[in-house]
């Protein structure tokens, strides 16, 4: 008996059929005696659907109107949420972001969510409908219609179980929760019964995909703890919540492989000051983010500069870096697509040194190189050879004994 | 120099090119120095689409969420024609009907508007903005989202001029205006510059193709002068305005053919007060609405009464007075669907005596036998046989040389 918000994403509503089997989920959980919220996203690609006629017109369309555009994927989600809800024979109302209460700042298609006001939410539910609440939109203090981002339904379920004061939070999707690492590369990977906000932060940092960052930060801050369920099957998930006051935490909760990094090379740049920060201001100017950054100790006044960008930036990043070369004293400059980032990461890595030492020897009993190291309080990367990569992160998850010791999901 | 409402329907949106053509005649008047409020309908058959995806999930969808669904039409079109101007270099801003200050009460998809806060679309006509504003759609006092009915973006154009004080309000249609008959069964029909409201009213009902009475009676309610034009080409289509305070009006305005009704015939009706009452009632009960009615004179205390039903309408209307057939004494029931109803209608009409004797000679002289004549203030019918319908209406259009007078459409 609680309150209850509930979450769809695309996936999960992409036909008449599965809106009804989420609607059967809503259903379950009022039916035991919890009032229910359930926050949807649009069906399936509707959005990219919505964007794609807008372009047809405009190839830069106006956000505030994009805005009013993409809203429309979410609203036909609710009402037809509302209407499987109905013909399972129980009361649903449906409300638009603006309806429940969702008011945002004006940054049009990422403006973000400054308040709830509950109030007409709690009044459908006193009477006894379940409610459902279209996602990743709100309205500004002028009336406008915005939306927060793609993914932004996550964002909109979290907030709302937040303001709500909700028991529990359910994010459906197409997987059944968080694992120690991707289970098409690592056949032994396990299913994560519970992992901290930071672990799943540094996670999808680390390019497994999980939750986005920006729902899982605002659940922190709010102190939400929710579950990363599948809508396809009736397993329990993952519960994401603060562990950080446990006594002894995992060393290594999870480990991961990103192959979608590229690594720039610039050898031979004068090690004095400023360097770096005209390199990195300028490709930020390019709007390129970049991931690692590594500089080696100095040599006859002369460094090497190894940084990481997203494959797809490679081309501009390379050209930005070349248009410097004059600035960095005639360096050379390489460029490298052929990479993989592996990672671990956990809480208990603060308290527990050796985890570097342990990944370093995993990875040479594989005869592995690694070409460049980075770590935070709580994860290591290295990059290898990209056709190293898979065989990287068996080694790792291996050696980590993260096959072992936790149940698999029933 | 003045305050336009532009009004859109679905066929002249259906394409990002139409939309952008639509776009085009905003920007003209803009450009011409005009202050324009758009007003649109949804993309083609986007209505249906929704309708029917509704369907899929529930046979009758709930009225409330039924009307979430819909508004989605007119809220795709709204953002896309605000895209199309701003890609012909102008500023243009969108509003949803709740956002326009439209508000309904709340008999779902058949709200009735109650006021409308302009307060919004003038802040945003005076930045000089070109403002779009959804048709079909409004909210009631409790924030829920509601439409006023199939058609109902030419109420919301009509609504918005009166409230704004439009000098002119357009209706941009398949169609160049409103023509002296059917110009696939007439050739030479003629194109009315002016019609009167009532006029037009009355060619609705007669079973003309013309933009439906709601619309037209609000027109007239508040004095709203509105055109009727093509959207594919320049012609300056129909004025509809009060025409009743003219010194002399033509006789007759337009002839029109219904193909659409059925006949029931109940003969040797017992001829004593309540039966006519019985009958309609039962009918009107059953939702099915009559259009003439007509009643012979009475002998030995029997009486044939008939009346005519849309031909969809005309099994459940047969049943009903098969049931009522005790009631009635035995009465015999006959039904015909192979009927066709032509009239006549003019302001004139009112203050001219001899229509209704030359549209029976013009009949007669066809050897066209009337089976039902039914009269108003302003207009007579005659039902004829089915297979004589287009005959009848070339006959009487001529008799009353509506073939004549008044210059074509340029």
């Amino acid at each position: 008996m609680g309150l209850l918000v509930q979450k769809f994403g695309g996936s999960s509503l992409a036909t008449p059929q599965r809106i009804l089997n989420a609607a059967g989920r809503a259903v379950a959980e009022f039916d035991a005696g919890n009032q229910v919220v359930v926050v949807v996203s649009a069906m399936g690609d509707r959005t990219d659907e919505l964007i794609a006629l807008a372009k047809e017109i405009h190839p830069e369309p106006d956000l505030r109107e994009l805005d009013v555009l993409m809203a429309v994927g979410e609203q036909m989600s609710i009402a037809l949420m509302a209407i499987a809800i109905h013909k399972l024979g129980r009361a649903a109302i449906s409300l638009t972001g603006p309806q429940a209460g969702i008011r945002t700042d004006s940054f049009s298609t990422k403006a973000k969510i400054k308040t709830i006001d509950t109030s007409r939410v709690q009044r459908e539910l006193a009477k006894g409908q379940i409610v459902i609440v279209a996602g990743f939109q709100g309205e500004d203090s002028d009336d406008n219609i915005t939306t927060i981002g793609r993914g932004g339904s996550n964002p909109t379920a979290i907030a709302l179980a937040a303001a709500l004061g909700a028991e529990r939070c359910d994010i459906f999707t197409d997987v059944d929760g968080v694992y120690t690492a991707d289970p098409r590369i690592v056949p032994d990977a396990r299913w994560i019964p519970r992992i901290d906000y930071d672990e799943l932060l540094e996670l999808a940092s680390l390019g497994a995909n999980v939750t986005p960052s920006r729902a899982v930060e605002l659940a922190k801050r709010f102190g939400v703890p929710f579950r990363i369920r599948s809508s396809f099957d009736d397993s329990e998930g993952t519960l994401v919540t603060n562990l950080s006051g446990e006594m002894e935490y995992v060393d290594v909760r999870a480990a991961a492989l990103d192959t979608n990094e590229a690594k720039i090379t610039i050898r031979h740049v004068p090690d004095k000051p400023g360097i770096a920060a005209t390199i990195f201001s300028e490709i930020g100017r390019a709007n390129i983010s970049v991931d690692m950054i590594v500089q080696n100790v100095s040599a006859q006044d002369r460094t090497d500069l190894s940084f990481t960008v997203a494959k797809s930036d490679l081309p501009r990043a390379m050209a930005v870096t070349r248009a410097l070369a004059e600035t960095l004293g005639g360096a050379n400059i390489e460029s490298d697509p052929n990479i993989a980032k592996v990672s671990v990461e956990g809480l208990g890595m603060r308290s527990h040194p050796g985890v570097a030492q342990k990944m370093f020897r995993a990875l040479a009993d594989e005869q592995i190189n690694i070409m460049m190291i980075s770590t935070s309080e709580i994860k290591i990367s290295c990059v290898v050879e990209a056709s190293k990569g898979d065989q990287a992160l068996r080694a790792v998850h291996r050696a980590f004994e993260l096959d072992k010791d936790e149940p698999r999901p029933r």
